[in-house]
Parts: structure tokens; C-alpha cells; sequence
């Protein structure tokens, strides 16, 4: 690795800031500087809302006498199947997750297709059967839907969007305020697959091992940390665009803290380590969908990571880091040969349309 | 008018049924025939769940104690901005009507972009801050988001995606189980002058007075119906893609009743009935925007009409029909030189992408 890595993938999409861009890039979609640019210069300032200013992966809201959790994505990944999953499945884990993060059982969702003139319509009963498929393993239901088609060459075959409702029971408080140094950080296995998954079957790239996307619903995972840590469990992200590099650095700028990093506790499998090294990517930038970094108060981390362990999708679970008040806004990574670098947010767009 | 006007238009988007296609057809997303298919051969039988089912504008929900409503709609229109409008204050008034035809009280919206790289960013912005505007009008807040970036070519600069959750007080029942032969079909003034308006900008044709889209959101004026008829509202239905006469065809199968419409009754704009005779349109087919089709118990119909006129947005309200036992799912139009004829859902595509 280098000292920057987050500039080593990002080859033709060099970003400046958005001020001097007059034009949206592929970069404000990347999950990195650019996206958070994006957001604080143009959605932020337009909405003014404590829930978006939050930037959560989710809002929390106040209905009546419940609180609900509201989140929304949109997919636009290429190609649309690939080896562990396609965008049907992607869609429902991706807004299901969500909602996990903000600490909400999963209930609802909606589903909206913008189909594109001239796609099979096979292949969309075959997305929405997965869809289907995955929505009743993640315990939630496709509640309402919308279809608008544009004109052939005007999409990519589908572009689905789903929203999600969920319900937040009493007594959890999950979000970057409630970090506090001393928290520990955890993840729940190994990063970097699905964005490898995806890169390897785009680029036509050919492994010993077939890489095949980790995406999943972490409803019942969740579950089982909130039950295990309470409201001890301060801070859960998925850290999916920008990787996990990128969500420790949003993390600390939104909560004000230090994060301190250890990269040999990071689980990487080796199949994708290989995969990365031969294409100049650093594992920490890469997407990933089927992973949460839970952030819980040091006194529970043992426990919590057990809890995590003894479930299917936690089995290569570990510690990754901790939370510190020393250079507070910065995440910082002791490297496996011992040096200490800052890690910087993804100044690039390492994989496009990875979700 | 002929006697069969939803083909008058219909152009090169010949329909067929969907099982004779194999592809994706723009009349798949019009509001007409194709959509009703495509809901009934490929999402309901996957996803499977009651008020997906029910084929309203959204669905109603219980979480813990609340009644909540949920809807979800993408937007596509070309062009982006249009007299009267943009793609970002129709997004908030579509998701924002179809929570109030749930009788619902809009609450919260979230908004997804999908960006197409290239796209000026003070286009965006202009978009967004009409969102913005029209979200403080319609009093909801956005309170989460998304943004994706797709390659130069895959997109129309922006499509917005918009869900919306609004609260539905104890004792309403809007829904078409709730719609019985002699309820009295209202609207909320003139018919297609959002379709109209839309067409004239995107074929470059002028007129005497220029067509100014009256896309609007409904809340305040729903409200006011539903304080003057509480739960004698039957059934509430913005007409957007394949307007008044594909909404109605649409209750009268889902609810199992007939409806006769009177066309003398029925608003339009001349200017608005000008450039749709100049176009060989049906206004009945038309989509709208900003207009409710609401169905109340005859009691309560007169009290129903002034409680729309003295509203803003309902100052040419009127009574167009009622629903009969006679002729059971089906839709007849008596015309304004006292003939009678059956009004057939839109079969074609009339307007490729209104909304």
C-alpha cells in the first residue's frame, strides 16, 4: 500500500472539489469526498433537516407514539447479475441494511423500476423474483411499487429503487453521536467482496476462485447485537461506497472523534486480497454489501463480538479498531509492518456502480 | 371523439398483450393496459402481499399504534423544467398526492438521484431548491437520500426517485373496497392541463396562451374534504398517467362496480381542448397532476363540492359521474351530444414520460 491510497484507483475520474466542477462527475456518486461535497453544498443546505444533517445512514422520525426508521436507495449496479447476486437482491439487501444501521426492525418496503425500452422481460421477472426471493429472508414485505420506462439507450436495462420503513424499539440510541472515545470497533467478517466480486466479473477477470458477492441482510445479525449490547451498541454502518475507509472517516468528522485503525485485524479472505493487489486497490476503499462495522462501548465489545461470531454472517468476525478523543476528525491506521498513516476519505470513484 | 379514443393516439407504441412481448414497450410505463399486465403477470404474483394487491396509490400500514401510509414513484419527465413546473417540484407533488389519496397526512419524504455524469450542476441545483420549495408548500420535510452517478448517455440528467410517509388519522377509510353504486364521483377542477402542458413545451407548439402546468400538491385540499366528509370519502385517486378515464376504469374493475361519467361535466380549459383537438387527444386520457378524483357517499356530495371550491385548487371543482350497479367493472361516458359509449382503459402509450 501506499501512503495515499485512496488515489491509486482512481484513474480517469481525477476529483477536484465540487466548487470547481461545473458538471456531475462519476466521483459524486463514488460514496467519497465528492458525494459528501454533494451533499453538504447542495442537499443539505436546501432541505435543513436535523435528520439528513445527522447523515445516518437513515432517518429517525417520530410518528404519533412510534419511532420509525426511513431510508431510500437507489441501484444502478453493472451488470445487473453477477456471481452471488444481482440488482434484485442487491436492492432489498441494500435498504434492508439500512434500516438495520438506524437500529430499526425492517418492516416495509417499496419498490420503483425505471425499466429501459427494449429490456427482456425475462430477465425482469427473473430480477423481481429475486427481489421476492430475498425479501422474505429478510422477514420484510414489498408493500407498493411504481414502473416508469425511458427510451432504449436511455438506461441500463433497470434502475430500481427501494425505500424502506422500519420500527425502532424503545430504549436504543444508535448514531454518531452516541460514539465516545474508548468505543470499540467491529466488523462483522471479511471486507471487500462484493465490490471485488462485482470489478472481477465487469473486467472479465478470471480467479483460481470464483469471487462471489457476500451481499446479505443483517436483520437477524443486528438482532442479535442489540439484544447481546443495548443501548451500549452506540454506531452501526455498512460500509458500503468508499468502504470502510470511508465510513470511519465520515464517522469521525460527524461524531468529532479519533479513529484508530489496525490493519492486521482487518479480515481480508485471501482470494480478494490477491484480487486487489493485482488491481492496485486497497481493500479499506472497497465497496462492500453484507457488512456492518459496529461501534459499542468497550466493556461489551467481548460480548458483542461473540454474539456476532456465533451468528452465520458474523462467523469471520473481529475487533478492527477503536474510537480515541487524540486526533479527533481523523482516522488513522497502524499498518501491518508497523507504520501509522492517516487514512484520507476516497478522493476518487474507485468502482462505479458497484450498488 | 371516435369510439375508441384511447387509440387515437396511441402512434408507433402499437400494444399487444404482455405475454406476446418479449421486451419492455413504452407503453409498459403509461398508466394504461401494459402497466395494469405488468402489475398483474409480474410484480403481484411475486411479491404477493395484500395491499399491493388493493392497487392504490399507496399502501396503508400498521406499526405498533400508528396507521401509516407509504407510497413510492420515480420521475422521468422530459423536459426538465416545464411552464409550471420541474422534475423536482413534481416529485414532491407526486409522492406528496399519493399519500393524501391514501388519506393520509403527508409527513416525510425521502429523494434518490440518479445523475447522469455530465449533468450541470446548477441544473441540479435549480432542481433541488424547487424540491425544496415545493416540499416547505406541501409542509413535509426530506429527511433522507441517495445520489447515484450512471455513465454519460445512460441517463436524462436526472431521475429522481420520491417515497413519502404520511400518518392516517383513526376513522378513515379511503379505499376502493369502500365504493358503493349511487356514490357520486367529484373532481377538483379542469382535466389534462399537466399533460397538455408538458406536450406543447416538448414539440415546441405554441399557442395563443401559453399551457402552464397545474401540477400541485393536495394537501390542504384533501384535508378539507375529509373534515367536511370524514369517513362518507370512499375513495380518493390523483388521474395521473393514463388520466381520468384509465383511473376510472381502474376502480371500477378493483371495486367491481360501474361508473358513469357525464363528458359536459367534465372540466377542461379551452385552450387545453384546443391543442388536444390540434393533437388528436382525448383529455380523458390525458395525465394530470394537481388534480383528485374523489368518490363520496350522495349525501354528502354537495357539501363535498363546496368544500373543494372554496379551496384554491378546487375553484372549477365539479360533479363528472357516479357509481352504478349496473354494468359491474366497467366505465361508460355519456358524451356531450348525448350519446353513450364504454370508456376502455388506455391502451397505448399517449404521453411517453408525463411524470
Amino acid at each position: 500500500m501506499t501512503n495515499d491510497p485512496s488515489h491509486r484507483a482512481v484513474g480517469l475520474h481525477c476529483p477536484r472539489p465540487l466548487s470547481t466542477h461545473d458538471c456531475v462527475q462519476m466521483a459524486h456518486g463514488g460514496g467519497g469526498r465528492l458525494s459528501e461535497q454533494l451533499l453538504a453544498e447542495v442537499f443539505l443546505p436546501a432541505f435543513d433537516h436535523p435528520e439528513l444533517a445527522r447523515r445516518h445512514d437513515g432517518a429517525l422520525l417520530q410518528v404519533g407514539g412510534e419511532r420509525l426508521a426511513f431510508t431510500t436507495d437507489s441501484f444502478v449496479v453493472r451488470p445487473l447479475f453477477f456471481p452471488g447476486g444481482d440488482i434484485g437482491s442487491l436492492a432489498v439487501h441494500g435498504t434492508v441494511n439500512d434500516l438495520c444501521m438506524c437500529g430499526a426492525r425492517p418492516l416495509y418496503l417499496s419498490a420503483s423500476y425505471i425499466l429501459e425500452e427494449g429490456f427482456e422481460l425475462a430477465q425482469l421477472e427473473r430480477i423481481v423474483a429475486s427481489m421476492a426471493q430475498a425479501a422474505r429472508a429478510a422477514e420484510v414485505s414489498v408493500v407498493t411499487g411504481d414502473t416508469k420506462v425511458v427510451d432504449r439507450g436511455k438506461g441500463d436495462g433497470v434502475y430500481i429503487n427501494t425505500s424502506g420503513v422500519g420500527r425502532v424499539a424503545p430504549g436504543i440510541a444508535i448514531g454518531p453521536e452516541y460514539v465516545q472515545p474508548g468505543d470499540v470497533v467491529l466488523i462483522n467478517g471479511e471486507i471487500a467482496t462484493h465490490g471485488i466480486a462485482i470489478m472481477s466479473v465487469r473486467e472479465g477477470l478470471q480467479f483460481e476462485t470464483e469471487l462471489v458477492s457476500d451481499s446479505a441482510a443483517l436483520g437477524s445479525l443486528v438482532g442479535q447485537l442489540l439484544d447481546c449490547a443495548g443501548n451500549q451498541l452506540h454506531f452501526l454502518r455498512d460500509p458500503t461506497r468508499g468502504g470502510v475507509a470511508s465510513a470511519c472517516c465520515e464517522l469521525a468528522q460527524t461524531a468529532g472523534v479519533g479513529i484508530r485503525l489496525d490493519e492486521r485485524r482487518i479480515p481480508v479472505a485471501d482470494p480478494v486480497r490477491g484480487a486487489c493487489e493485482l488491481l492496485g486497490l486497497d481493500p479499506l476503499y472497497v465497496a462492500n454489501e453484507g457488512k456492518a462495522m459496529a461501534v459499542v462501548a468497550p466493556q461489551l465489545a467481548d460480548r458483542a463480538l461473540e454474539a456476532m461470531r456465533q451468528h452465520p454472517l458474523g462467523a469471520r468476525a473481529a475487533v478492527i479498531g477503536e474510537v480515541t478523543d487524540e486526533h479527533p476528525h481523523q482516522v488513522v491506521l497502524r499498518s501491518s509492518i508497523g507504520t501509522t498513516r492517516i487514512v484520507a476519505m476516497l478522493s476518487g470513484e474507485q468502482l462505479p456502480r458497484i450498488c
